[in-house]
């Protein structure tokens, strides 16, 4: 079919190759020739060079750097990297290889973690992980040191012009440079000065690669900032208005300390926009006048319950447009890296395709560790319309279908067909029970009967009774009969199957700590008696019954992911205020501290003797401190449940400055913004998801689908074949190809023609998307040509018409910056 | 054009005229005869009874009850009446009018309020307020009176068998019953016994017209209720989980009380949903063992920031899906109450359009007090077509066009246009320089510097101040200021331009205050020195400038009604609470009371000596309590913002039983609900205006319009002579011609031959939803009238073929009921 002499359509990097069409010197000369021996034997493993026929060697070495920019464009792509940092020339491709491995990501990450982890032994330590200064400040340089080489490595790749026009890079060389300035001082000094700057560590970590969900959700709250600080400001406005009109009303009652000063009337009403100090707030003023209630019930009104909501409304509101225009970007962006990867996989001879051979080759550097059968069946759910070679329509598809896991389809229906027919039968019985609805209602039966015993068991205990020691009967029974359902489901539906379902696995992994729970018991292992408390967690299962229920949990899980990240933003925004927090008031909490202030109570810690008995008197706050990072966590989660807040507030205060208020309110306020984004999201995501499944409520043929998208492909045996022929012509060497010749063993073993593989893949976010916004895409989507229209589709006639043609996919988008060649 | 013997197409109530079209037996028989002249007599102030020509008389006859019953079609289909409690015969027609009418209205509201307002002098009475035992309650007597009469209206329009099916009607009885019952009992006994069946009155209330709005609230939180629950259920379901595994976590700690027993755990659980124990509860686990944090967190992170959320998404999700529904229902009532109204006005003669002279004849029915010319503006404006007929398409505009305020467009520009030239020219000047922008911003500046001055001056008194006795001198330059813009503006505009803009209302109000309490001080009127603390809302102006700022609080009172009427349901919730709260916690609470509870120093009142001085030490909780009313609602807000509403809760509780906590978590998820309902509305009406204003971003031509929907209608002097004439004719001794006469008045007075009319309404919410829906409503109405096509168009026909047709009419509604006659 193909022939070795097709020749690319675009050739890249590659001055070597310049003879074979006459042109390209401009780009040898930008590349300063040289370096270009060490990227081929360093990144292109492929025996060609040694290839006695020039002509041909240098053809098959030009294509081999188109596949690797191709695959590079792709992974652009699917990473959301803007093209601008593409590289450039083959001393930044190095560079580029280099940085973009899991190994340097892992590195990344760790050094990042290492920095923040560091936290916990410098100064104000947790005692028990206490460093010298030496040792911790010398583990700073090294990780300093290491975030300095991947700096250096990002200033090769990127070139020195792009990398001060890269904001964030340039953020992060100057705080490197502060923190290596520090931690010499620390070094020499032998002692921790006053460092603010640690709050800006997780700015390593938030940049690196495996981080991109926390970048993502910054720059979301980022975009949200301005209406909401419009917000903000009104609220801020009327709680003056409300401070000066409080001052006024009440400050002429002595015993009423909320309001004597203005300054005390504005943080009363601050604290009061929390709720934490309502009703005492009100009480001095409604005992003198019970009218004065008013002026709480009206301020409540306006603040809390209207402008608080409104502040969500508007951040929900800019939320919804953030996340569509967000989709639609990368959506354009993913079929820009598509254009340009195309353009250079088609050869000049047929230019509106990329055949297998050239697909085979972009895939082995786009996924090394692809096996060939996945490779050409790829291949194959991508080439809809059965000719030999894909168009760019085809090709559109990409990252729909690079996800997928193939399998053969089974040819029987259950694991068991194939075994003796008694077996079989007994087997099939079991399969009957544990699919028929009596058995399912029968263990939702047991399950609640469970729970109501074990509500009942726990509340005839009396109090004081040791958990470790105690086994109820009823846990053994119980706990059998889940066992014996685990394993009926398991034998009937066979193990595959089972796991496959995520409820199932809930099942099981709750029965199996359970079991855990009580070998850990009979053997007396008293630390993990906590298992058997998880014992409820089985109550769980009765939702499965209502629709409702299901729904809920299943976007819980889908929801998932996208949580966590969030969360772990919420944790870099505290570890930047719990080291801002230890340096300023570690220490100054201890118990019966604060003795000036009004809160004097919550912190003390006395013997009491009531009649004959001695009490000991805690109010317990002064435990929550910022002595070390870990109280500082503790503590500034209960600042985030803002219930109580001003003990801490008011407790800090009367120990260091009135200023320190300013940390507690702006915390306040930061966490508002975070937990507002937060709320917006769970609400966007939820009413998206119940709009979608409005949007399709016919249930799909196969409940299986329900929660993943399933491609199918028919391969033959001639097929299969001559792919294996082409596939030990390109790349004779590599042990992937077994896997194809697996495929022929399977045939010849069934006895089949053919065979059917399904591609399986669970449905993500943007898969839902899409449907959602069907009409609309098609729209962006012909903007997008229009916008691009000289190379979209129609460029190729023109770059056919003259011959030098690498300036042309670099000028695809138009943000891709200054074109590299001509 | 029209003639006197034009026929109704359907005859309605009328018996009368069965000789001239010969049928409609069936229909005397229904009726039974008899009351016939009365209605007449009563309702129908026309004088063509006493014609002589007795066929000509019940022609117009008819066409008088047609009008009549056309225009409680339109008003049923206005206020949203079910047309199965549409009056069915001249009797029920009596009954209707006497019950439709804003007297009518009033004392239904009154006798609702007077029950309500009752309890604020029943047994647990605000003191002064107190009444005797006989007083109260043969007031009570008399109101329930009042409210049997009320009912006795209603089945007498109704009928027994529509009365009986009406739900709502048959609850109200019931509970009317019951109270009479109860009332009676009391007057005999002379004392009240446990009567928290007084918690239904508001029942009497919400049935009234005026509280439609409420009705439609209730209905919507019923209508969320569902999924609502479903989630609830979840969250309770974690709480119990979590307090099982708390209750075998912590109960070996004796030191913490929160978790000794099932039950306190379940409760401090439920309290912490709420985060009012926050952190409290976690300290003394806390202090134990610092990993227990883990378990408040992550309980927290799943109650509280992950399912609380999800109840809100639901619920939001759920209102949204209402209110279109409810729009839509509303919309499509409204066209079959057209619908139904139209087919009464058109003659057999023409039966496809509506001339001015029956159209005048409906609105003496709908409209009695509006003018002629307002009734001639109103035909003018639905007749889009030029014809001199209304055709249904043009009669579907209705509603939109009948509330509009009619003027006649100003020949000149500004009000002083007339005045002689000197003086023009001055005003011209304030004109100009009140409408340029250095004005304004001049404006912003002065109210920016005084809010800082205010600030500054606050700031500096010391706290001891008399504020009744003190005016600064600078509150007298800025409000002298503000005094002399006020006057500019109403000179420079002219006092219509000035006061129709919300601002400038605002602006107006707030600076009349100012000087009012200046008055005050002034005279040495201490109650109202509270005036003066009001000037700082002058601020409140500086959130014009900002486009968004002006959005919201635009918002904020487009929103007020729909605000109000949700805040009127919280009350009615209230007033059900506190009476139940008053029936059982009466009285329980004191000072120093609760001395067994956990929370007893918040309700401590002593004498304690420190030192040499004696303070009194106050609690204050047990100002919070039930005693009487007004206090049952402050302590009812209390729990609403729920911080610390556990004091409340265990003071209760330790002075009555463990079951008192039962009314307050009740409370506390009623509040959810509604206060989830709120949210969401807050969110829907801001999001749905946002898109709104975001699908509408080109500005309107004329700036007055952005508030207002305005039409114009032309009348020349011909036309508005014959309009005379005709309704000289028609109905002569009516005084509303007068204004008929003024219109040409104003023609001779100003030479011209034609004058411009101008008539304005604001924008409603439905107005708005029109719009946002505007290709979701074609459907609808096609799907309605495919629904209804028998009747819709091509009715007249079928109608026209058979001479009986009063059947026609009630069968359009599917749910109207068994039809009326026929």
């Amino acid at each position: 079919m193909e022939t070795d002499d097709d020749v690319p359509l675009i050739l890249t990097w590659d001055e070597a190759n310049s003879g074979l069409l006459g042109e390209d010197t401009e780009r040898a000369d930008e590349n300063g020739g040289g370096n270009y021996d060490i990227v081929n034997n360093a990144v292109i493993p492929t025996p060609a060079s040694q290839n006695n026929r020039a002509q041909n060697a240098s053809l098959r070495h030009s294509w081999e750097m188109n596949y690797q920019e191709a695959a590079i464009y792709l992974q652009e792509g699917e990473n959301n990297d803007k093209f601008f940092t593409h590289p450039r020339n083959p001393k930044a491709l190095a560079a580029y290889l280099f940085a973009h491995n899991h190994l340097f990501y892992m590195m990344e990450l760790l050094t990042g973690l290492l920095l923040m982890v560091l936290s916990l032994c410098e100064a104000p330590a947790v005692p028990s992980l206490r460093l010298d200064v030496y040792v911790h400040a010398t583990l700073e340089l090294l990780a300093l040191v290491m975030v300095a080489f991947e700096l250096c490595m990002k200033l090769r790749w990127l070139g020195f012009h792009t990398f001060i026009r890269h904001k964030r890079t340039m953020v992060k060389t100057c705080v490197l440079l502060l923190q290596f300035v520090e931690a010499i001082v620390v070094l020499i000094r032998q002692t921790s000065h006053l460092r603010v700057t640690r709050a800006l560590r997780p700015i390593f970590l938030v940049d690196c690669r495996y981080c991109g969900a926390v970048r993502r959700n910054l720059r979301q709250i980022f975009q949200s900032l301005p209406p909401f600080i419009d917000i903000l400001l009104l609220l801020l406005f009327f709680m003056v208005i409300f401070a000066i009109l409080g001052f006024c009303l009440f400050s002429p009652n002595t015993a009423d300390p909320y309001f004597s000063t203005l300054e005390n009337s504005i943080v009363s009403l601050f604290v009061l926009l929390t709720t934490a100090n309502f009703p005492d707030v009100m009480m001095p003023a409604y005992s003198r006048n019970r009218w004065s209630c008013v002026f709480f019930i009206v301020y409540l009104s306006i603040e809390l319950y209207f402008i608080m909501n409104l502040l969500l409304a508007v951040v929900f509101d800019t939320f919804n447009g953030v996340e569509k225009m967000k989709f639609k970007s990368l959506l354009l962006h993913k079929r820009s890296a598509i254009d340009h990867a195309f353009q250079l996989l088609v050869s000049r001879q047929r230019p509106t395709g990329v055949s297998l051979k050239q697909f085979d080759g972009l895939m082995r550097f786009y996924r090394p560790r692809m096996s060939a059968r996945d490779r050409y069946l790829t291949f194959k759910v991508l080439n809809t319309s059965g000719n030999p070679m894909l168009s760019l329509e085809d090709f559109y598809k990409f990252y729909e279908v690079i996800g997928l896991k193939w399998k053969a389809r089974r040819s029987g229906e259950h694991w068991f067909d194939d075994l003796p027919h008694t077996t079989f039968l007994i087997f099939k019985g079991i399969n009957l029970l544990v699919k028929s609805k009596a058995f399912q209602y029968a263990m939702y039966v047991v399950v609640a009967v469970n729970g109501v015993w074990i509500l009942v068991e726990t509340y005839m205990l009396n109090s004081g009774f040791s958990w470790s020691r105690f086994v109820p009967w009823s846990y053994i029974v119980f706990l059998t009969i889940y066992g014996v359902e685990v394993l009926l489901k398991i034998t009937g539906l066979g193990p595959m199957a089972y796991f496959s379902s995520g409820w199932n696995l809930f099942d099981f992994s709750v029965t199996v700590f359970a079991f855990l729970g009580l070998i850990a018991l009979a053997f007396d292992m008293e630390p993990f008696y906590f298992i058997v408390v998880l014992r409820p967690l089985q109550l769980l299962r009765l939702f499965k019954i209502k629709q409702r229920y299901r729904n809920v949990l299943d976007t819980m899980f889908e929801l998932f992911p996208r949580m966590a990240s969030l969360g772990l933003t919420l944790i870099i925004f505290y570890y930047s205020f719990a080291i801002v927090g230890m340096e300023f008031f570690a220490d100054v909490i201890y118990p019966n501290c604060c003795n000036t202030s009004t809160v004097a109570d919550s912190y003390r810690l006395i013997n009491v003797t009531i009649g004959n008995k001695t009490v000991l008197e805690e109010g317990y706050y002064y435990l929550n401190n910022f002595n070390n990072i870990l109280s500082s966590f503790v503590t500034l989660f209960e600042l985030t449940v803002v219930n109580n807040w001003y003990i801490t507030m008011e407790g800090v205060t009367s120990m260091t400055t009135h200023w320190s208020r300013l940390y507690f309110m702006t915390f306040y306020i930061v966490t508002m913004v975070v937990m507002t984004i937060i709320v917006a999201f769970i609400l966007d995501a939820f009413v998206f998801r119940m709009n979608y499944s409005r949007k399709n409520r016919e249930p799909p043929e196969n409940p299986e689908d329900e929660n993943g998208i399933v491609f199918e492909v028919e391969v033959s045996r001639d097929e299969a074949l001559s792919t294996l022929e082409l596939y030990k012509q390109t790349c004779p060497g590599l042990s992937s190809l077994s896997s194809l010749q697996g495929v022929l063993q399977a045939m010849d073993r069934g006895g089949h023609t053919s065979l059917v593989y399904l591609g399986r893949r669970s449905r993500t976010k943007s898969d839902l998307s899409i449907k959602m916004y069907e009409e609309e895409i098609q729209e962006w989507y012909f903007e997008y040509s229009r916008e691009n229209l000289p190379l979209a589709d129609k460029s190729l006639e023109r770059v056919l018409d003259s011959p030098v043609c690498n300036a042309a996919a670099p000028q695809l988008d138009p943000q891709t910056g200054p074109p590299t060649v001509n």
